[in-house]
């Protein structure tokens, strides 16, 4: 057969197809995604289990007038290929290039920006009543995974989308399950009988007649709905949802066009919100994927044939985050791992496997994680919870309510603080020091190498109180530093004195502090260069005591200005009533930050070595002083 | 019979008494909590509700070392009169008295905080694993109403309890489902039958028996488990509980203690996790709550005759805020009301009776809130949500990652804001400024009385942005102004021109500013008073121009100082490097704000006029000038 795929421009041409084509569409559809991620990285399992899907969606509905909400979104590459995105492929999470997840100012078809995990049937739910409100009879789908049903805000939707009477379709794409033949078959085709338009009618006409008879009426609808639903639960496990309010469809294939075009096409026909069951494989067709669907979730560059990656995995933050729990655990029976389904890319797999009675992954449950450790605390435990930064958003009244109010001693570790780069805006760690700055009894740490991480690790299990530790995505820069005093509470490590001007700098942005320097010594300024260690309580003395000195100060941090560590000297200043100060903050300003490398996203916000010590110079030229 | 209550000084002498004394002293705690709440106010149907479940609870269990955690927590009055605080509830909820919640600090009988809804199964389940990796064999038991079940937190806990395998009990207080005599009997009857401790052994030894038998043996379990779960499922609705894992009792009259103590008896032989179904009716054995348990969920002081309230309802900003929301939504049909389970508490129920198919109730569900509601306003529409200050904490994240990131124009309303007075610890909503201000594309603002409030609901509504206005519980204070200029895009009001110092206010703080003024005034110090009105962005301009006037300037708001209206200032002096400034922030601190009148708080924070005069005096006194 000839090639398909390179006639497709849009859906318009993909709705032409034959069922054959779209198989060998399908077939294209997964070298190509396997050719740009094994290029650029990405999220290859996720797509490659959604193929028939993707094509089977956009046939049977009527996108972009029909709106495909899709949770997570990084399940979207088949997605933008069909509509209209193909050529511009290889640019996918590249700086200025296609992102990798929806974005509505991409393209009319991504309906809703996601990335974030479990807002999907929310997010439908709302455009689905807004659909109702203004009388258009477009459809709403959401795509969901197992995984993501797990989230309270998911389970929340589903409760109000249940008995909302909305036209929302769900299609649970469920990849954990392995359907059996028989299983599947059986109840594809009882589902496909029980939905056939003509007996959903008969149903609700024949429940209407006996409600009208007097009194036993209802009895006999009740009596006969549980008599159904009990004949149902031997065939179909996932009974629930239809007891909250959903027409239950499948399970289906998902790697079977035919059958899921079938299926969406009788959930058309539906009113009132419907839930589509369907099987996938993540990683399918790519069988070094199907076997290792966690490790090709996310993944850099790799060689096709091998499945190894281009670049050997150096040690990051994670791993030496883990590496030094279980160093911590042997020593202390009391210290347990909190995980929401990020085991591994949060560096916990060791710590698995030596303590599995230790260990608690509780799934994609960011507000019970925390509220959970708050009880294990309070019964004289130590957990650790590493999360990503942008997900402890998630978490933020448990932070405040369950584990600050009674300073009880969680150690949160806030994993890819900071920009983490090409999966852009929505996983950027930009937040977490001013939003958990603000919160009384805690305290903030971030490490300026690996070294300093595990000590801080360290002090921080035996703190007893709520603390919070920030590292980045990835690995440690390529300085050397002489030293890394031991950590004492709010005291912060002077890295090399000077008279000229202070810089103060957290995290890895310490390097960057010293790289300044370096420039700024060609051009005779003396810097001094604080690791300020703690964001809170903040080394008001140690800096204090430099700014006195140099009356110049500036600031630099990988997180947002507004309540970072900015804004913590700058009210030092005004505190202490130093005169004359002049002071200046690095970081980023309010705006969210898209998707690139870390290093072109740092340059342009002026944030790499020489941006920062070029705009010190201008300032010394305007004004004749430093700043 | 003689007075129980009398001699009941904790759980000990509880546990001597004969059930026929039991029901006695269960209708001398109705007498002492109706005498209590209709003198200082507080929550009254949900504690009526849970007389028996709390004698029942104390009775059986083996409290403290058993742990007992109270869901939201504001039905813990009989739990603290049976747990030695008898003496001491006239007192509760009053500066330095009983508070209205659990309090670790008060008593080890409160295991732990609680405040907000839908975390105790998560605290529990933290608490039972440790319990289980110190081989403790205590209980814990979660005490959950039926609303804080729709709560993701919630559902997120009970998927990770179901399969936990941990001793972990959930009572479900059931008091929306009436329950009719046959039913409740029949099914009691059932699940006591079925629990018994000996069915449960033999249960698992023929299951054990017949998974030996190869091949077939499997099939033949699971069959045999379908089949007795679609028969159950004839007679008890809440399968669902069964399946998710739970060994589910119930559901039971939970005003039958003796019932009651039956059902937990037997609880207590099952291994792994229980849930225990209650029914019980709000404001039980005072007729006016049992037909107004809205009304009397949380009341100010009433008459216990009438049911009147002491003093009459004036009017307040939720009131307001409803009554023009009213009124712009009949002119404009595409603004909708989206609430989290709170339509009366936030002013809605105008709207809702008036534009029913407008208004969005979704259940004690924050987080689904803003999702639901940025689907709608990417559709279109202009959706308002009201939610209190402490609560919008749970959609954090839905509010960066699905609103801000967008730039979606929903209108977030944040009710509660600022001190709260006697809810305490939990609910006070201090940080919101602080935690949404660091938020990109996000605007917000205070209202200094009831007519600024509705010209900034009106000027929100069309901004076409996400924005946030807060307000406080309870009315506008006595300061008649002179003028409310319209509003305008970051653009401050000046409320009184003068020389010496600024004072640049927000919100309800304006009032105070003026008062301030005022005492300042006869010190000879000539105040320029401004009100900020936007938070964000600030009215740079207008407060720059004032500060290099006075060279003084202080700013009061009512919120924590990290990130507010000071820390704008102050960062807008710096960055306007304007010098010989001085300048002084006046908010909360770094801690959490106990539980008292809003005077008393006020005034121990130093944030009542007379205080911050005197300090601003002392300042001068000290330094010779102004501050």
């Amino acid at each position: 057969m000839e090639e398909v795929l390179k006639n497709i421009n849009g859906v318009k041409d993909l709705k032409k197809l034959k069922i054959k084509e779209k198989k060998k569409l399908a077939e294209e559809l997964r070298e190509k995604i396997l050719d740009i991620v094994s290029k650029n990285g990405g999220h290859l399992a996720s797509n490659l289990g959604v193929v028939e899907l993707t094509i089977a969606l956009h046939s049977v509905f009527n996108t972009p007038r029909d709106s495909i909400i899709w949770d997570v979104g990084h399940q979207t590459y088949v997605h933008k290929i069909l509509t209209g995105r193909k050529n511009q492929m290889d640019t996918l999470r590249k700086f200025n290039g296609i992102a990798g997840f929806p974005k509505t100012s991409e393209s009319e078809f991504d309906c809703f920006n996601t990335g974030h995990s479990s807002t999907s049937i929310s997010v439908a739910l709302g455009m689905a009543r807004a659909n109702k409100l203004d009388d258009r009879k477009n459809k709403v789908i959401a795509v969901i995974g197992d995984g993501a049903l797990t989230g309270g805000m998911a389970q929340e939707a589903l409760n109000d989308a249940g008995s909302s009477n909305s036209d929302i379709t769900v299609i649970l794409n469920d990849n954990e399950m392995s359907i059996s033949k028989n299983v599947g078959g059986m109840t594809y085709f009882l589902s496909k009988l029980r939905t056939k338009r003509f007996y959903t009618r008969t149903n609700s006409r024949v429940k209407r007649l006996f409600l009208r008879i007097p009194k036993v009426g209802k009895s006999i609808v009740k009596a006969a709905q549980r008599m159904k639903r009990s004949i149902k639960q031997m065939f179909i496990p996932k009974m629930y949802y239809e007891d909250i309010g959903f027409t239950y469809l499948g399970p289906v294939d998902g790697h079977d066009i035919e059958k899921l075009e079938s299926v969406l096409r009788t959930s058309k026909l539906i009113d009132g919100p419907v839930l589509i069951h369907v099987i996938t494989k993540k990683g399918k067709g790519y069988k070094i994927a199907e076997e290792n669907p966690d490790k090709f979730h996310s993944t850099s560059s790799f060689d096709i044939q091998t499945g190894k990656l281009k670049k050997e995995k150096k040690d990051d933050y994670s791993k030496i985050f883990g590496r030094k729990l279980v160093e911590l655990a042997k020593k202390d029976e009391k210290i347990v791992a909190v995980s929401a389904a990020m085991i591994d890319g949060t560096g916990l797999k060791e710590f698995k496997k030596q303590f599995p009675e230790r260990t608690f992954d509780v799934g994609i449950a960011e507000q019970h994680a925390l509220g959970m450790a708050a009880g294990m605390a309070k019964k004289g435990y130590k957990p650790v919870v590493p999360i990503y930064s942008s997900f402890y958003q998630r978490a933020y009244d448990q932070v405040i309510h369950d584990i600050c109010i009674q300073n009880l001693p969680v150690v949160m570790c806030v994993d890819r603080a900071g920009i983490v780069g090409n999966d852009g805006e929505t996983h950027q760690g930009l937040f977490d020091m001013a939003f958990f700055s603000l919160i009384p009894n805690i305290t903030i740490m971030a490490p300026k190498n690996f070294e300093e991480l595990e000590k801080m690790l360290e002090f921080a299990i035996n703190l007893n109180s709520p603390v919070v530790i920030r590292y980045p995505r990835g690995g440690e820069g390529e300085t050397k530093f002489e030293k890394c005093e031991d950590i004492k509470l709010g005291r912060a490590e002077i890295i090399k004195e000077g008279e000229d001007l202070t810089i103060v700098a957290i995290g890895k942005m310490v390097e960057r502090a010293i790289e300044v320097s370096e420039i700024l010594k060609e051009q005779d300024i003396d810097c001094e260069v604080i690791n300020a260690r703690f964001l809170k309580p903040l080394d008001s003395y140690t800096i204090e005591r430099s700014i006195r000195k140099t009356k110049n100060v500036i600031t630099i941090e990988d997180g947002i200005l507004r309540g970072g560590l900015g804004t913590s000297v700058i009210e030092l200043i005004n505190e202490c009533k130093i005169d004359g100060v002049h002071a200046k903050s690095y970081g980023y300003d309010d705006s969210f930050v898209q998707h690139g490398s870390v290093d072109e996203l740092e340059k342009l916000h002026g944030l790499d070595a020489k941006s920062i010590a070029l705009s010190i110079q201008i300032s010394r030229f305007m004004s004749n002083e430093i700043l």
